[in-house]
């Protein structure tokens, strides 16, 4: 069933729990020794700038959805070392290492650190720096791994919602089922979460419903779910049901015996569909009858658990007709296995046939829910044919990302005590663009986003109206002049002095950022296959200053032979 | 640098972390509406038992690692709901759900569970029921989700683990840093644990180290890791290295001038390799000098920022001949993007170019690292060329199991009441096999487990140097007389009356016992590719019964024209 959950987001248990999801020490050892080196060197308090951005969008596709922002603002506010992690940290840095940088750890907190971010739920692109870390050199390279950790995964699976719901079009709901599967408890609740939010077009959200009751209850996700097949091969026979009366909905007549006016509605069923009674399973009609008395109103029970045809279809009919004689809804089936779409319809049909012939128009309203290892190829396969599916149940290929179970992010280094940084890679795939940096949103006449230009923080922005000239990342340096019609600011500061500086978003309002987000981008960005490319370029400006260090770069002062 | 981490396993800090990471709501809301269903029939007393298995080893291989029992102890002697849940879960079930379930869920414990498993670690095959969960059914029924998430994938990374480690051959060390891409905190944390139990032949550890240091905290894992590209990029030149001194290791002398000493060998190398040294970068040998000085008996720098034969490795040799010269001794380098095995030969050619000629021995002994995005096919590939690579650093592919993300253990009703259940699909895989069983590992002359023989829990064990008659499944049910030159039971009892019965094994022990099982497989199981697949059977007296139910369940007695 499809129960409403508490509305708290219980951002206290949250703030709560990401000190024991995300202590600081589970961060990569390189990142202790270095700051150790650079503590050694006096360098710990110089002011650096990192950049996190990915490579390629994940899927082969042509946009991504930025998450995790949430929980990273979190670890920020509450990154302190205890102790006990000191003393461990001790126990493996070199026996020689100075005492008194341990002493520096233990007082160490990001009140020095400024994050800048695109906001939860943005569409971004790959290439766009998404966050900008400033502060302490020491500080914000400790912060990598685990800032890296929280957006990489809830960006990936966000973003992979967002695809299964353009794969599963407007109409059906959705609901995510993939804890058991999950890459560990924490993965699947951070699926659960994320995928909620992985929402798009037409004012729908991506994933409507989760199984996962801990995520309704930390995120106030809508939680759904009725039974397993074990709970239908756990009753062999009638006399297993208990109670076997049932009242009214109403309450006006005394209960009814319940077991006989089944056996009456089954016998008609029969008789409509021409049906063998020898095939139906006893056991099954029990678990049917046993769950109906127990949720009158919430009647949904999964029936391919021997065969939909021979008995399971006619059990849930019998059932339901009884529930309907008595006032009560019953709300449809669930299939697992098979052909999904081919026996959505021969069950729809069966419904049709039941509400004509004993006229029962709830019959008609009936839902059929379909889950069998959905990936988004066979999502898009139930979206183009004849079926009569409303609710489709993800898990696995969902939670997992089978199809690119990691998105790439990377933090790299782009200026150190006001002067920029840039790795010169032998591979230009892998050079990064140096200095602080604004990041600027173009928007076409139409309303639609269709290029991002990065420029030097000290730039003025684009001007709505006015021509600027960029140069397209990966395009051989050739300049491109475009007019925007409007320009939006892609980042904000959203951590300074020890503070989120900006109200932390409720998993709605989040939802509801992603959906105008995902709406106003062009249909061809958003194809799942072969997507138009959507543009990325720099400044004049900071495209000059990348020529400049290359061109320092190839040219380096010869120290060795200077001195 | 790879360090020793402290010895303790923390298991006080384990069990209170598995409350916080599997919380009794994480599960699927239908556990809670089939458990209030069979409470309100009276039934959720009723003996039952299920079986965990899963149908297909992971990545096509011929076996896998069972893993996860450790935590799935834990979270059994800790399952009980809170106030808290009991009032959400309110909120969520139908509001004419008996009050007195709510009361009932309050009380619940796994004092009345009783669980048999395959030991944590042991080598496992496709279709052999590894966990039995037994007790009263609406208790069982709730425990499905967490137990399956808690061994899907410890399971399926440890399995990876082993591959990676057969895939790398017995002499490389293996590294794992994939907490950046893992599929969340947890699931990184959960991959460094795993990994390395992940053991496998010739006495060498699975994963012989973590970046994660969290892991080793919690896990008493050696934990490594010296530099990124960032640390060498925050350098510029050689004025930012502090101090400038550094002393002999015996202390002896006064600290010397450190950088015109490095001039000076730099000055040597490119001598030595005809180097033009207006192509090395100033800014590199900074940062190398400067970790130097932090780390002089840990000195292992990355060095590709630039470009490895330009610059690197003459910063590298400049900086390492120093230490030498001090007494110290130079770990070795790492090498992160390129042809991996083609540079390490240059490198090590370079290495024994320096040893020569200016009579270093310490030279020889260098190590080389590899890390660029690493999967099992390029591991196997650096194992079957030549190269000096004698350390890998694994991330990506190895955390996330790009090759298959998830496990597909299930969790299937097999008794209620006494009485075996099954459920017959019109999928034959699909079918489950009834009743409460025992499985016995049969062994052949050479030591090689040959065939799992799952049996009755009540038939007496397969006999050593006796022939048994049994069914391979998935054989078209033609018997198969084998007969064991020795016989092991598989699965023990683990958990009972809300105790774990066994003790807990550390982590060290786990790794031995995941040595031993798969020390004793046969290769043609071991096979990476193809391997042969491994028998897996039912006894006599067990395909007897299966047959008899699917006979049962064909003749179902015809209920609706009985009575």
């Amino acid at each position: 069933m499809a129960a409403p959950s508490s509305s708290s987001t219980c951002s206290g248990v949250m703030e709560r729990c990401i000190r024991e999801r995300v202590p600081p020490l589970l961060t990569d050892l390189y990142q202790f020794t270095m700051a150790y080196a650079y503590w050694r060197a006096g360098r710990h308090d110089e002011h650096a700038v990192f950049d996190l951005f990915f490579r390629d969008n994940p899927f082969g596709g042509g946009f991504s959805l930025f998450a995790g922002v949430h929980d990273c603002l979190l670890f920020l506010r509450s990154f302190r070392f205890a102790d006990e992690d000191v003393e461990f940290l001790r126990s493996v840095m070199p026996p020689d290492t100075d005492p008194a940088f341990f002493q520096f750890l233990r007082c160490l907190d990001c009140s020095g650190v400024t994050l800048h971010s695109v906001p939860e739920g943005t569409v971004v692109f790959a290439r766009v720096p998404l966050m900008e870390v400033a502060g302490p050199l020491a500080v914000v390279q400790l912060l990598e791994t685990s800032l890296l950790c929280l957006v990489n995964y809830a960006s990936l699976v966000c973003t992979n919602a967002a695809r299964f719901r353009l794969a599963a079009g407007p109409k059906r709901k959705l609901l995510e089922m993939g804890l058991r599967r999950a890459q560990g408890p924490d993965g699947g609740l951070t699926a659960s979460r994320y995928t909620h939010i992985g929402e798009t077009l037409f004012h729908l959200s991506g994933f409507d419903l989760t199984s996962n009751v801990q995520a309704g209850f930390l995120f106030g996700i809508p939680v759904a779910g009725t039974m397993a097949h074990s709970y239908v091969t756990s009753f062999t026979s009638l006399e297993e049901v208990w109670p076997q009366t049932l009242s009214a909905v109403n309450g006006e007549h005394n209960p009814v015996d319940i077991i006989s006016l089944t056996k009456g509605w089954l016998s008609r069923v029969c008789d409509l569909l021409g049906a063998e009674p020898g095939k139906i399973h006893e056991g099954e009609l029990a678990a049917f009858l046993s769950y109906a008395i127990a949720y009158p109103q919430n009647f949904l029970p999964v029936i391919d658990s021997y065969s939909v045809g021979c008995s399971g279809i006619l059990n849930f009919c019998a059932v339901a007709l009884v529930l309907c004689e008595l006032g009560y809804r019953p709300v449809g089936v669930r299939l697992d296995s098979g052909d999904l779409c081919k026996q959505s319809l021969d069950v729809h049909r069966v419904f049709r046939l039941c509400s004509e012939q004993f006229s029962i128009p709830a019959f008609d309203s009936l839902i059929i829910v379909g889950t069998n290892n959905i990936s988004e190829e066979s999502l898009a396969e139930v979206n183009s044919k004849e079926n009569a599916i409303s609710v489709v149940g993800v898990g696995t290929h969902l939670v997992t990302c089978t199809k690119q179970p990691s998105l790439g992010c990377v933090y790299k280094l782009v200026e150190v005590r006001g002067r920029p940084r840039m790795k010169v890679s032998e591979d230009p795939e892998k050079s990064t663009v140096p200095g602080r940096k604004a990041v600027y949103r173009l928007i076409d006449p139409e309303g639609h986003p269709f290029l991002d230009v990065v420029c030097l923080a000290v730039e003025s922005p684009p001007e709505a109206g006015l021509p600027l000239s960029c140069y397209p990342l990966g395009c051989n340096h050739t300049a491109l002049s475009v007019t925007p019609a409007r320009v939006t600011c892609l980042r904000q500061e959203v951590f300074s002095k020890g503070q989120v500086t900006q109200p932390l978003c409720s998993t709605a309002e989040t939802r509801a950022k992603v959906q105008r987000s995902l709406q106003t981008l062009h249909p061809r960005h958003k194809r799942l296959q072969k997507p138009d490319s959507y543009t990325v370029a720099l400044s004049q400006k900071l495209h000059n200053m990348v020529k400049e260090i290359q061109k320092g770069s190839s040219n380096n002062t010869n120290f060795l032979l200077a001195n």
